[in-house]
């Protein structure tokens, strides 16, 4: 069968034929993967530590729809099934055992087309049932595809709900409705956090450095999501305005730390999502007002199976509401490979379609 | 009466001669009053944020212990008692009513000694009864002048506490015994941190980056803490062997936060106490690591009056057994103004004895 | 206007002719109410602690959706918004001050229609703007009538989400899909709090006396909500299939505490809701069981304005799939007073409808 | 070897000779063991659930203090260490294998001199290192002999800890200073949650029916602990001037949960603890209260690995200040067995001395 794979850690990205893997359990017809900046920082040779699962191709791919084609006598999921595959697979660490591989304390895991385990972008796979989520209603099916960045939204919001205990974080009247967010990134990651934290009544402002594509302004101003370009106007001048009371980063960048750090309120609380790999480009220290404002700084890297969960009802309950479908801004053939290196005015995410 | 006073921020410290404050209140007469390396700070004119109570001039000091001269009816004091003043008065906001001003959220606060309150190096001051915190037993009385530095580690305790339940974070026996932190900095601070989490039941190594003098290394070594120099060797083969399962930091640098952020391990708990005003001086991403490996990062600043009482019954109930005496090395005269600007050989806290 | 009027404690119900409080504020319309146990109790004089605002005469209803008809200068409510009102109104207490007058710490609150403040039970009323929230989807303004017994469930929710950190309280996926709730009653209450602990993602399995009727067995159906029905089957014996791993009661009855106390699992959840009345039928001893198997059984009142938001939340993006359009069993003319006393086959929600 | 030994459940006690187990460990003298209710419960017959190791006859004995003897290779036990061994062994469940088996979730486990694995009454024992804890000062060697029963105190205030984050249980101030603690039964278990609780800084009030010996009176007093005697005074008399905001039982009756829900305050905090298997004597109604003020009551049995090291730790910095060794009122011989069956005046604590 058709599949899309690299060379990892050397990259680069080709239209081969694979077999499917001899192992047990439910046979998944791939439908959707999507495409992210991991993929294409595999493609061009800039993940490190991507490794193929044997030999030295790798099956790419790990956002992703299925359904099952074949299942398996002691499984729950039966044929036409649709799943959402986990990416993450758990080692043996304690953390592993307690389901929660995205707390995985010595880094014995594989993930799914990034390292030591073939990816989605297949026509079909055999997989374990246990990683398998369902998605009960098949009218989202296309949506699902997003299932996959989203659970690491729902994995910030676990880490925020529980940051927020640490004193009475929260409005005079109870609600979360006088605090404001400062999102900083406009990609899939960064829309999706948005779109959640907004769901949870805050005041959203997503963050960037240059004027948005007309589609994306578009979504967020219909999700009623505040936009500020920092190349027209200044952080901290808005944060006089809107106090940044908390923070959520999806570009992966020192300085966009060091922003936070600049104007985020005391007590706040900053989340760290981004590692986009780009080059510190100043001396600075972040470390005072973390100090004297009792700031708390955490990171936080995939989901578990809950999230998953916790993104395909999120998913259901507010996708069309909040146009989710916007999201997704190009479906694709497997053949065209060139969307691993061209980037189209207006693109957020960009989707195969393999049935 | 005789006081210590600074003109702030711009510095300098002369014995002066002051009069009691024409306010209600317990009358309190000094004990000890500790100093600290703000207290240098403000001397040096190097606390920019340093301000009077009123007029130009601030009596200093921070750190001290009294004994209740005169009490008014109300109180629950009675002339003889031993008491630590508290540093910081609350402002307005939500958490300064909840009694938790450590937490303030609009820095609408004062500290004795530092910023808009006169201080305690004098030989007397009023006070409000319920910003004093009581020391039951008179055989501490000199031990509890440490009780301010104390407090600070207090709050980085439930600090820790409470970003431990994000997940199990013990070991497989239930305790704390396999768990390594390394405390970054061996003045007072440094020090009490380390007994600290020492009497907690994990291992503690304390770091710093020169050899110690002889009266330090003796009191980690009757504390059992191990000590890294990290001028002999190097941090990261330390933690290969004893992993940086979590860390504080009291010296305030750049550098620190990175040693921290490339060693701890995942999940790790960082937190950031110092705030030494130390130039970074190197470009460098702690972003990466934060990221990959769920690491939390707080700053912790000042602590409430619960956090008073735990410091006054850690040192009556820790303070013999862990030979806390051997932490204040110096007693002097108000008169001795050199010890503002000298530093002894082997010297951490320095007290001037007012009664 | 016409108003529902009752002389508490005495009980009674009837329609009185009332005029507008002269009091600043948003004057609302209301346009559906709710009856719930609490008004029938009300109007039957058993609730001991209903009281007057002012006289010996209160407007019932607490249960409301109204629409803005004329909203003040400073509010952000403009004519024609759809809220809710709440029914708790704030003392002096320090818990009212943050805005969490559920967890009242001295008793000094009113709630309308039931205690010390007139209800909505009547054509208009004039409120505090800080006091309603709004609902943005005019298309859920029927259902919305729901959202002040649904607020009682979010909360019911914030306390089982906080007890469950006690210890790792998940499955072995990390998701809560091997955990069984038994929920007590299929009132109002006791099927909202089925179908929130459904979309948890957690086994639900409802529990009455005696069969219900079909419009109810067709709503737990369709929300794959499970039914015991105990004058049939016994609780022990489902228990054995099926381990009680958490409950709710909303029942209120000490025999069904008891029977959640010998049938949860260790380590269980009880969340006790209900508050009927019921006498106590036998001796009994809940206390062993409770003890060794380290159960929390908790008490959960009311809910903040945060939880109203989240009700109404809930039910826009819940309220078609999980259909609660069928909890709604009848509407009634203001005129009908023997809604109060009446009740008919299949009732689940009765409301009145004013405009 | 000497032991005291009982046919369980049928119960007797009586001196025998047995041998040592074969298996590998470590070799411990035993110092001293405790009795408690536990103990004389198994003695009359009355402990349903008591089984033997093996065979017929169970060696008796849960709280000890033992000598090493006789160390293994990969430990770090040497001979004269100090240790307490503990009670429950755990199972195969989650909790267990988390090195929490007091949250056991299955009742898989055994326990010490109690069911399934023999106790400590006798002169020697082999036993798995895992399951020592090391007491580092000799000093209190005779007083560890109270620590299994502390550690279950221990354990307590966790569960206190943890439940006073649901909102902000403090005072004003922060602390715990205007909180009172009821504590119920004046037993070993009821004196030493007493002591740790007023190591809090909180109000202690001990309650009990009768009018307490000369020697817990003077042991409360000494500690500045009140005590009520419901005999003469009414428990809401009490509660009328000193607020009930928590309260722990050490009895194990019903009628003390009704008198705990009918006094503690909005919000309280209940933790149950004793199981006397004490007769239910009344009709009665423990809900309402639990509903509409919040309470949470909750059981704590057993504790885990770090509280047996936190109970040694309290016993080494409390134990002399707070006099534990007045806990201690009777010091025997194996051969004296009547100590099973006879109550002295002013008994509180008696131990048996092997060596």
């Amino acid at each position: 069968m058709k599949a899309i794979t690299t060379i990892p850690p050397g990259g680069g990205v080709k239209l081969s034929q694979v077999s499917l893997e001899n192992t047990k359990g439910v046979r998944v017809k791939t439908y959707r993967t999507g495409i992210c900046g991991t993929d294409k920082e595999i493609a061009q040779g800039k993940l490190t530590f991507a490794r193929p699962e044997i030999g030295s191709s790798l099956v790419m791919g790990h956002e992703a729809v299925g359904i099952i084609a074949e299942s398996v006598e002691d499984s729950t999921f039966k044929e036409g099934d649709i799943v959402v595959p986990m990416v993450r697979r758990p080692g043996g660490c304690r953390m592993c055992r307690l389901g929660r591989q995205d707390y995985c304390e010595d880094g014995d895991f594989v993930e799914a087309g990034i390292r030591g385990k073939n990816g989605f972008m297949r026509e079909e796979f055999i997989d374990d049932p246990r990683f398998l989520v369902k998605v009960d209603n098949p009218s989202i099916r296309d949506l699902a595809v997003l299932t996959e960045p989203l659970k690491n939204v729902m994995k910030m919001e676990e880490t925020f709900q529980f940051l927020r205990t640490r004193i009475p974080w929260y409005c005079e009247d109870s609600t979360l409705s006088c605090k404001n967010m400062y999102v900083f990134g406009t990609g899939t990651e960064g829309l999706l956090i948005s779109i959640v934290f907004k769901s949870l009544g805050m005041n959203v402002v997503a963050v960037n450095r240059h004027p948005l594509s007309e589609n994306v302004m578009d979504f967020l101003d219909r999700n009623r999501i505040d936009y500020l370009d920092t190349s027209s106007e200044k952080l901290d001048a808005k944060v006089k305005d809107l106090p940044m009371d908390a923070a959520i980063d999806a570009v992966g960048a020192m300085d966009v730390l060091k922003e936070i750090t600049d104007n985020v309120s005391n007590n706040g609380i900053a989340i760290m999502f981004g590692t986009s790999g780009q080059l510190p480009s100043h001396n600075f220290d972040v470390l005072e007002r973390i100090v004297d404002r009792n700031i708390v700084v955490v990171g936080s890297v995939d989901g578990a199976k809950n999230h998953y969960a916790e993104a395909i009802d999120f998913i259901e309950t507010h996708g069309k509401a909040m146009q989710m479908d916007r999201i997704i801004t190009g479906k694709y053939q497997p053949e065209e490979l060139n969307i691993f290196t061209e980037k189209e005015k207006g693109e957020i995410k960009k989707v195969i379609a393999w049935s």
